[in-house]
């Protein structure tokens, strides 16, 4: 087998000397280098704002979905929307391992593994695409994938629908980091808490900030609202619209007593919230964007603009455990499990 | 007066219900609302990234250059280019308070002070620019403009002088988070580290790992790096290309025996060099995002693509005490004041 590189930079076909995310066109080849793993791949997760812009391209057409994915990915290499940027993630079966891994890593050929790496990155071959399930962003294929050294995947496990596990992982940074910033006390805002990573922020938050603390539910509908109301996820339920920064602003300011908050988490997959977020966080306070839509400019000259004194994090998509945090919830939360397993799987 | 709203959004023209700086257009009319400050302005400090381009716009041409910039203030009303989105800064003297101000500011009338808000919000009048100076983004004019409540600033001081420390405040944000965030015996990075930011950057890191940790600054010429070193604001010097992420990586292996760094900087101001700050760090370390040209989605997907925990922030240009902090290194080194006036003022 071909020597080859921890992050997979020998895949890459153009621009020369960029890493695998990045890259215009990686080599799909199906031949593993000596460091990677072969996938004999079930399922993708495709992430939700580069689905929406393929459904809305093929006008719902499932037959041109499968068109443009299969597109994408002969062009590319990968399943990495030209529009979004973004890719998703997969579910599927270990092939073969190479062998300079031997030792080095716990799986082994015939494990269910999900990859916890962007689809944008990870070199595939779609050879049928059996079933398109627009709902929940999901597609069954046909195909092969490959996953670098440096790759991170989590073991499918045995008490978990697969199809829940997809869904919960897809998301699985978010509450892993909500668990990381939270304190006891707090008051923490989840903007988008309605969502599919929303809800879990919610989750951990409340747990965390325990009776002294307060959690405060942000959504755009009331319709969202009573959904995890009914879940019993925060102390304080709120209709709004997150890009109005001045509306979220003086609500938080009526629910926090004038104090606003420690914390706060946005998971609002549009774009234009940044404002809102900075606006409702005490100075000294962290905010945590976890949504693909924000921009970093936005952030860093709307918090100077206003004179906040505020620490903003970029959401990484991957903290150690979080995999297992997420899937935890499930096991701990018969209601979310119910929930997400209606809404995602 | 009329009464104002802290953050100025009463000068919102257009879209409705925005904040002042992601606003397409403002009011500058310079009759003032009883909580903003008029300011007779001398001198803008137009952004890096912003002056480039419409220097470049212009052919460098001076008049041409006048034109753009007035044609901007004309049709936004504030000195936001419509290219980078960016703005700068003002120096001028305080004209006028407005009566709900009283006893709440220590700024009075002939005060000369440097605006800590950028361009891209402020209510902006030119009626004359008088002059031009292209190799440091400042250009003097007759006009005025408006400090809306939240708007923060320095009173410029009398022991320094006045283009200096407008230079200087003018990336002032960037050495007071270093304070923030680096520790005795921390390994630093600073990329992009012989520029305006980046060496202030160097001076605060230097001072604060003492003689166990290491600070390393990379820039991509040599002879950049010559400057610095004369100095001596740095244990070991780079010159490498910050878009290779790959080249970054491995020679700040080398230099730090395989441990990598606790907190790496990114001051360069060009796009596509996330990667190299996010391979350079250890995990469980940090990365702070000084520069403007970062993306949002580049870092969150490239961290988790390669599986590294770290934890990224997005530079805020204000944290408390930033003006104090950057005026100080001044006064501290004779050395880089020295240098600054060169460069920069």
């Amino acid at each position: 087998m071909k020597k080859g590189n921890p992050f997979g930079t020998h895949r890459v076909i153009e621009p020369k000397g960029v890493l695998p995310q990045p890259a215009i066109k990686i080599d799909n080849n199906m031949e593993i280098y000596d460091n990677e793993i072969l996938i004999n791949v079930q399922t993708l997760n495709v992430d939700s704002a580069s689905f929406t812009q393929i459904s809305d391209q093929a006008g719902g057409d499932v037959e041109k979905i499968k068109e443009i994915m299969k597109g994408i990915v002969a062009e590319r290499g990968k399943h990495q929307n030209p529009v979004t940027g973004s890719g998703g993630m997969l579910i599927g079966t270990i092939e073969q391992i190479g062998t300079a891994l031997e030792g080095k890593t716990d799986l082994k050929v015939g494990d269910k593994i999900a990859t916890l790496v962007s689809l944008s990155l990870t070199p595939l071959v779609i050879e049928e695409i059996l079933d398109v399930r627009k709902e929940i962003d999901q597609v069954d294929i046909k195909g092969k994938a490959i996953l670098f050294e440096s790759g991170i995947y989590a073991k499918l496990p045995s008490d978990i629908p697969e199809n829940l596990a997809l869904s919960v992982l897809d998301v699985a940074g978010a509450p892993a980091q909500t668990v990381k910033l939270v304190k006891e006390g707090d008051t923490v805002l989840v903007l988008g808490a309605a969502g599919k990573s929303g809800i879990l922020c919610l989750y951990e938050a409340k747990k965390l900030v325990g009776p002294t603390g307060k959690v405060i539910c942000m959504a755009h509908r009331e319709s969202s609202l009573d959904k995890v109301r009914a879940l019993g996820l925060a102390d304080v339920y709120i209709a709004g619209d997150a890009t109005n920064a001045i509306e979220v602003y003086e609500k938080v300011m009526e629910v926090t007593d004038g104090k606003l908050c420690d914390l706060v988490i946005s998971c609002v997959s549009r774009p234009n919230c940044e404002m809102s977020a900075i606006l409702a966080t005490k100075d000294d306070g962290t905010v945590y964007y976890f949504s693909m839509a924000t921009s970093f400019t936005k952030a860093a000259l709307g918090a100077e603009g206003v004179g906040k004194d505020v620490n903003m994090i970029i959401g990484n998509g991957y903290t150690k455990g979080h995999a297992d945090t997420a899937l935890q919830i499930m096991r701990e939360s018969k209601a979310l499990s119910d929930l997400y397993t209606k809404l995602y799987a």
